[in-house]
């Protein structure tokens, strides 16, 4: 039997999915069944899944988990009301907070992801246009733009983390894939050497590239094992060889590579 | 003077600072100087930074406040001794969800993010490529694979939200522009018409869409409050005509667009 698990808002939901996420992942021995519940921004609406998780708990025997990021006092009552464990983080730590800051908190809901100031907004949009438009080696000459370029051979997970790392720190991106042409005399391709301070590898085992290889392209050359094995062992030596930093994926999120990419190159982030 | 705030962790840091804003978020009378330190994941790292952050408490006077997400408890400790005031997540709620679970924590770092079985990488992947291939109505025969396709005038957020719903949930995201021609008579593109049920309008003021546009393109029409109010005015024409739900992205960040049109369309996200 699954414990329910509610992650609870009265905003996007993604604080309180993200640290219970973090939380329950310490409990790798018992499954979770999960479900986010934004903008629960009224009483009523409170009240509302108070009565599907009281039922969930009479279904099951056992009371679920809320893990809730509710800034308003009164919907945080009225959901503390259900039959249910409740790691209620702003009831927590807002109070403690107040009395360190000397201030009292203005309870506003929704303030976390409102960055709906033009000049944070358009940081992202710019990055992530960037990342676009510097995708694949498409385009070079905006490199001096550029506050880093990714390279690595095909699906080495260039254009995910170019996307993520300009959505989630507004930085500009660039990324240029390295191919059997690249790899003759394992020089730089000539539209990276006038860059390459800000070059970054990505590489990646070579069976972990052949399986997400052939989910594209089943069977073929491009997918085999052995392929992958030339192109990374080329690749790596020229980063060896270039005194390119790089970073092994295969056993890393999105998540973990961008924020090592920012650690290792020290890259300053333009969204705080 | 402002506050100096650490979000540590000994993972990426992500689930600290995005904690960290949102309860910082509730003192918008008091400024802040946050600083995200991830991968402190060892004792000495921990004394290091330790002693940063009491250089700090001298230099201003004040002690910091430490917002920290760190699994080990050596770590945790070691970090505890900083002059500062901390917000100790997994301090608070780590042994009381033991007790609610009748489980010891594995106190594994750096588990949240580590999507690394194969399925769920693939899937994120899959969804990024997916709305690169069908960003801006560049093609349009895949559509019948996505989950959802998001259609508005040109800067209205569709290539963002959708990039950030491939990365944050998996899902597929198509996203069509409306341009003038569209407009003629009010009547769905034809490449939209068999598609019509996944569609999701987004709209936003003019004034912001002007303000948007001249950034890219500084005083021409395309840009101009006038040329934006018309295509605005038919797109959410069009939108009421047809029946398409929408969303005005004005006041909201590309996080809220995009749970508020999960949300509102009941897609089912691929990600959990």
């Amino acid at each position: 039997m699954k414990r329910s698990v509610y992650f609870v808002s009265d905003g996007t939901g993604i604080t309180a999915e993200t640290l219970g996420h973090s939380l329950l992942a310490q409990f790798d021995n018992i499954e979770f069944d999960e479900l986010t519940v934004p903008y629960v921004d009224t009483v009523e609406k409170a009240h509302s899944l108070v009565n599907e998780i009281n039922r969930i708990a009479e279904e099951t025997g056992t009371r679920p988990i809320i893990i809730d990021t509710i800034v308003n006092r009164d919907v945080r009552e009225a959901l503390a009301r259900a039959n249910a464990f409740m790691v209620d983080v702003f009831g927590t730590y807002v109070s403690q907070l107040e009395t360190e800051l000397c201030s009292t908190s203005s309870t506003v809901v929704g303030k976390t992801h409102s960055i709906v100031n033009s000049e944070a907004y358009s940081v992202r949009i710019d990055a992530v246009h960037f990342a676009l438009d510097n995708d694949d080696g498409a385009r070079t000459r905006h490199y001096d733009k550029a506050d880093i370029i990714l390279t690595g051979v095909s699906r080495s997970g260039k254009t995910p983390t170019s996307l993520y790392m300009a959505l989630q720190f507004g930085v500009f991106v660039g990324n240029y894939p390295l191919t059997e042409d690249d790899f003759d005399d394992l020089r730089l391709p000539a539209a990276l050497k006038e860059h390459k301070k800000k070059l970054f590898g990505l590489t990646i085992d070579p069976e972990r590239l052949a399986a997400i290889r052939n989910e594209r392209k089943a069977n073929s050359r491009y997918a085999s094992v052995q392929q992958c094995e030339i192109e990374i062992r080329a690749a790596q030596a020229m980063f060896n060889k270039e005194g390119i930093p790089y970073i092994n994926t295969t056993h890393l999120s999105i998540e973990e590579i961008s924020t090592r990419i920012l650690a290792t190159a020290g890259i300053k982030r333009r969204l705080v």
